[in-house]
């Protein structure tokens, strides 16, 4: 149900029945450790490529979260999934593993709230009764991608952001026990002229601000109502942008409360510049640690706003400027 | 609404508005030239790259089914769009254009259908009252990116299809004049271990002919209820597969009802090879000349299987076989 310009509200509020999150050495090496399902020591995942590795994560995602559920493999009727790889080729191949009916969405490192958005109006509608959506990334095979190879060994700005490997999914159904899924908000493309592959932070920030202020006006709510705020990927300096650009717009989020997944993974002794991104950060650092907090009793209410720049290589390349998007969901427990 | 295993029914019946198509030259000398909105004589359209070509085709068809809904710019809630370039980058910078909240797609030629069925399940839900959902594909940008860029000249082999520079969109609501869409069958994952990027349409066969199967199952409905059954662009070879396989399943759809977008679009003496393809084919297809024709009262009910080879190159590259999905769409006439 549409509420106000770009809010949809889920009056049955589909539960997350479980979810699935792997990741890399790296970030198993991260203060979030104990949050993830698999942690992996091999990059490769003995697999013979960085991309067939990205594959790899996902699948191993997905059957987690279908054995942590009690749901059988044959219970699943849709599987919604992209990534940040040409063609989101780890997604459909992953789709061709789990051999359900498939939407493939692209929203860059916004595609895993994309993913839950539609995931919930699915569920929402009647439109399926059980479902899985997620997505993952491979650092090495996406920095290849949009960046360089990390075999040139290249320097990067301190405004860079470290691409997570990890893939998180979530199994959606109509009840249950679990975080439940009350509204999302569904992002405009916000293009503020930045055109620096090494500062997604900075061009994603007003993305961000121009989803939540929507959020905060479709629902008339206050950030307040919230125990925890998070953006997806916006690293150290978006992050500082969007608290900025927030309060210019007169809406300032307590500091306590405001936080972004690419600040939560990784420690402040690992070498990650300006913080974590890559679409699976905000998947298994939401899917992961956040859900494992609101479990515990300690978060309430949260706001999850994924943030994605749209550009590939060639755009770049065209001398055009980074679209930025994010999508904004509202997760509560016990409701 | 859920129906059988992978098939949604839509009560609310969500009407197809208005429609606009786009199309280059070469399509433009076919057969159903009468049918599209706007033909370019410019392969460029006066851009600097065939990638801002497809972009612009894409904005302006757009604009053109804005144009001839009667509505206004800023009643379009949301915009779901995909292509085939990498990042989906003409879908999301027409989203920039467009301004309005953008969720994006990613099924490769299927995308046309996913957007159609996605769009009907917002509209149906309430969860928007008017939107776009639309696809486009360029001859030279595409080929350049899957295969080889077209200024080398290279001889292509007789299963080989031509991708249609074209895009074509279609404006949804919930109720007035037009073709209303009743159903959609979200298709799963096929892959027969296939590998030639120069036979797609074989590929793709074989995904098409289970989805097809998939709708008649769940809906418990025979062919011959349809006037028109048309696949998304199997080509020749293709179409040719997928009626066997048809067979094979106990299937038979009488010949003249039984079509593929892609054996429409060019005419006989264009070197097309095995037929058109690229994801603007079926949505050029549909929404010029099929809709056109159920407008006409030519025909009252009518389904569309638009596939897709969800590969990338380096997929290709890399061993992988093909794998492939078809999503289908009924649409009826006064009902």
């Amino acid at each position: 149900m549409l509420k106000g310009h770009q809010t949809w509200v889920f009056p049955s509020k589909p539960t997350i029945l479980a979810t699935g999150t792997v990741v890399g050495p790296f970030e198993g090496k991260g203060p979030l450790a104990n949050d993830f399902d698999l942690i992996h020591g091999d990059l490769w995942l003995g697999q013979d490529s960085y991309e067939k590795a990205e594959k790899k994560m996902l699948e191993e995602a997905c059957e987690v979260a279908v054995n942590k559920s009690g749901l059988q493999k044959q219970d699943i009727q849709f599987f919604l999934g992209g990534d940040l790889l040409n063609q989101i080729i780890s997604s459909s191949f992953a789709a061709r593993t789990m051999a359900v009916p498939y939407l493939g969405l692209f929203g860059a490192c916004s595609t895993s709230m994309e993913g839950l958005a539609l995931g919930s109006l699915l569920i929402d509608s009647k439109s399926a009764k059980y479902l899985i959506c997620g997505t993952g990334s491979h650092n090495t095979a996406v920095e290849k991608q949009f960046r360089y190879p990390t075999e040139y060994g290249g320097q990067k700005p301190p405004t860079a952001q470290w691409t997570v490997t990890g893939a998180g999914v979530a199994l959606l159904g109509p009840e249950g026990d679990g975080p439940r899924v009350t509204s999302a908000t569904i992002g405009k493309v916000v293009d503020m002229g930045l055109s620096d592959p090494f500062n997604m932070g900075g061009a994603m920030a007003p993305a961000a601000v121009d989803t939540i202020t929507a959020h905060f006006r479709d629902l008339d709510l206050s950030p307040r109502e919230y125990d925890l705020i998070a953006t997806g990927d916006l690293g150290r300096v978006g992050h500082t942008i969007a608290r900025d650009l927030l309060v210019q717009h007169g809406m300032e989020i307590p500091e306590e409360i405001f936080t972004d997944c690419g600040l939560l993974i990784y420690n402040q002794d690992q070498p990650v510049q300006a913080g974590g991104s890559g679409c699976g950060c905000a998947a298994v650092v939401t899917y992961g640690h956040i859900l494992n907090r609101m479990k515990k009793g300690e978060l309430k209410k949260v706001l999850i706003i994924a943030t994605g720049a749209l550009l590939s290589p060639l755009s770049y390349q065209q001398n055009e400027s980074i679209p930025c998007i994010a999508h904004a969901v509202s997760l509560e427990m016990n409701v």
